[in-house]
C-alpha cells in the first residue's frame, strides 16, 4: 500500500500542515499563523507542525513516506527558495535540506502555484489533462503549467510566473515594481481596486452599499455579491475585469496551446457570473479561435485545499 | 549513411526548396515566387520544385529520404494548415497528404517558426539547449519554443504564437485585428512604423536622410544603418524599440524559464547595436533577474537559411 504523505502550504500570513492519503483525502491537519520574526522561526514552526502531524498519523498506524512543501517563492531544483517578494523577502533559504534534517523524512519543495497545479492534476479539475494551465486569481496571479502530463518547471525551476507580462504600460503598478503587468489588472486584488475606482466615480452604488457605505472597505467580493444578485453596476465592473482576465488567458493559450484552463482563487466561487464572461471574451481574443478545438475554462475543484493536497502529491515524487 | 532530406520554406511572397545533408549543408536549391492564384497552384509549384530538386540530387547519386515543409500557418498534428492570416487566408488545406501523394516521398509539415527553431536547435545557435526560445522579428513575430530538447507544439500543434499578447491596449493595431499586441510593437514592421512616426515629428533627420528624404520610404533598416554609424536620433528610436522587444522577452522568460533566447530576422544583422540594449532592458524587466542564472540573448546562426534547413531537419523525424 502507498504510504500517506504530508503536504505543507506555506503562505505569507498562514501555514498549514496536513496528512493526505493516496486518494487525495485530508486527515490530520494543523493550521498556524506564519511567524513574522525571521526564517529560523518559520522553519521551527514548520518543523513542529510536521512532527505533530506525523506523530498523530503514526498513532493511528499510518505509514508516512515524505513531506512536500508549497511556498510562494521562486524555488530552484535543489529546493532552495531563491526569491519571494511577497514573503518577507525570503532569499536563498535552503528549505528542503533544512526541513529534511529537522523532521527526519525526505522533503520536496516547489512554488505554491506549481504545487496547486499538481493537486488539480492528480485529484481535481485538471485530472487526465496532458496540457493544462492552472491559474489562481488571488493577491497576485499564480500560474502552474502542465505539459505532457507533468508540471513544467523550466530550465531553472522558475517557470510559470505568468502575472508579470506587460499588459498596459499606462496602467496600475504591479507589486513587483513594474507598471501595468497583467497581474495588476486581473488578480483578485485588481478587481477590488477597479471597484474602488468605480465607487469613487459614483458608478457603483450597489457595490458601495455592500461595503456598508465605506468606499475604502470595498473589495472584489462585494462586486461578486452584488453581481450575483444582478446589480447592473457590479455586472459592468465584473465584465470589464473578465475581459482583462480573458486577454491574459488568450495570450497564454496562444503561447502554450493547452487543452484546458483551470481557474482557482476565491473569486471562482462566483461560478458562471465570472467564468461566463471570461469564456466569451477569451474566445473573442484567442488567435484563430474558430479554427481550433475549444479550450474549456473551468473552476478548480480543490479550493483552499489545493495547496496541501498538491504538496502531498509533490511528496510522492520523492518516493517514486 | 543517413539519406539527405528536402526542406521547403513556404512564405507568402516566395517559396524555396532545397536539398540538405545530415550536417545541415544545403545542396541543390530552387527559389520561386509563391503563386497568387489559389492553393492548387501553390501545391503544383511545390510539387514541381520538390520533384526537380529530388531529380537533381538523385542524378548525383544522393539518396533522398523525406520532405519537410515550414509554412506561415497554424498546422495541426495531421499536417493540415488550419489557418494562415498572412498567406491568402489558407484554411484547412491538407498539405501533408496532398504533397506526399504527388511527390511519392514521406512529408512532414509544421509552422515556419517551429521549423526555424528546429534548424537553430540542430545546426545553429540553440545547439545543445534543453529549453530555448527562437524568436524572429520580421513582418510579425515568429516564435519557436524548445522544451526538453524538442520543439513544443502544444495540445493541438498551435503553440508558440507569441506575438499576440496584449501589450498596450492604447497602441497600434496588430495585423490580426486586435489592438496593441506585442507584435505590433516589437516586430521588424513595428520598428519601421516607429521610425516614420519619429520622422513625422521631425525627430529623425538622419533616418530620413537614409531614405533619400522620402518619409514614406523609411523602414527599420534605415534606422539600423543610421544607428550603426552612431546617429543619436536613430539610436534613440532603436533604444525605445529594444525596450519593447525586451519587455516581451522578459514576459516569455517569466512564463517559460528558458536558458537561452535566439533572435532571428533581418534586424539581427545589426548585432550588438540592437542586441546590446535588448539585453540591458531584458535584465531590467525580468522578474527577480538578480536571483536567476543569466539568460543569454544571441543572434541566430542560420539567417535566411533557417527555414529550409529546419524543414529538412523536420523531415528526418519521418525517417526515425
Amino acid at each position: 500500500m502507498n504510504p500517506d504523505t504530508i503536504g505543507v502550504d506555506l503562505g505569507g500570513s498562514h501555514l498549514r500542515v496536513a496528512l493526505v492519503d493516496c486518494t487525495g483525502t485530508i486527515g490530520h491537519d494543523v493550521r498556524l499563523e506564519t511567524p513574522k520574526d525571521g526564517w529560523r522561526a518559520v522553519l521551527t514552526a514548520l518543523s513542529d507542525g510536521i512532527t505533530d502531524v506525523a506523530a498523530a498519523g503514526r498513532a493511528d498506524g499510518i505509514a508516512i513516506g515524505a513531506v512536500g512543501v508549497g511556498v510562494a517563492a521562486l524555488v530552484d531544483d535543489d529546493g532552495v527558495a531563491r526569491y519571494a517578494p511577497n514573503l518577507h523577502g525570503l532569499i536563498d533559504v535552503p528549505l528542503r535540506s533544512e526541513l529534511a534534517s529537522s523532521v527526519g523524512l525526505p522533503v520536496a519543495v516547489d512554488n505554491d502555484a506549481n504545487v496547486a497545479a499538481r493537486g488539480e492534476l492528480a485529484h481535481g479539475a485538471a485530472r487526465g489533462a496532458r496540457h493544462a494551465l492552472v491559474l489562481t486569481l488571488g493577491t497576485g496571479i499564480g500560474g502552474g503549467i502542465i505539459l505532457d502530463g507533468h508540471v513544467y518547471r523550466g530550465a531553472h525551476g522558475f517557470a510559470a510566473e505568468v502575472g508579470h507580462w506587460q499588459f498596459d504600460p499606462h496602467g496600475r503598478m504591479c507589486a513587483c515594481g513594474e507598471p501595468g503587468h497583467w497581474e495588476a489588472w486581473a488578480s483578485g486584488t485588481a478587481l477590488g481596486a477597479m471597484a474602488r475606482d468605480a465607487v469613487e466615480r459614483g458608478d457603483a452604488p450597489s457595490v458601495l452599499a455592500r461595503a456598508g457605505g465605506d468606499a475604502h472597505a470595498v473589495t472584489g467580493l462585494h462586486v461578486g455579491e452584488a453581481a450575483t444578485e444582478g446589480a447592473p453596476d457590479a455586472l459592468a465592473i465584473l465584465g470589464e475585469y473578465a475581459d482583462y482576465v480573458a486577454l491574459g488567458f488568450a495570450g497564454l493559450t496562444d503561447t502554450l496551446d493547452t487543452e484546458i484552463i483551470v481557474v482557482s482563487g476565491g473569486l471562482v466561487e462566483l461560478g458562471d457570473v465570472l467564468l461566463g464572461p471570461v469564456r466569451d471574451r477569451f474566445h473573442a481574443h484567442l488567435e484563430g479561435a474558430r479554427h481550433r478545438p475549444p479550450v474549456p475554462i473551468v473552476a478548480a475543484a480543490l479550493g483552499e485545499h489545493a495547496g496541501v493536497i498538491g504538496a502531498a502529491v509533490l511528496a510522492r515524487d520523492v518516493l517514486a
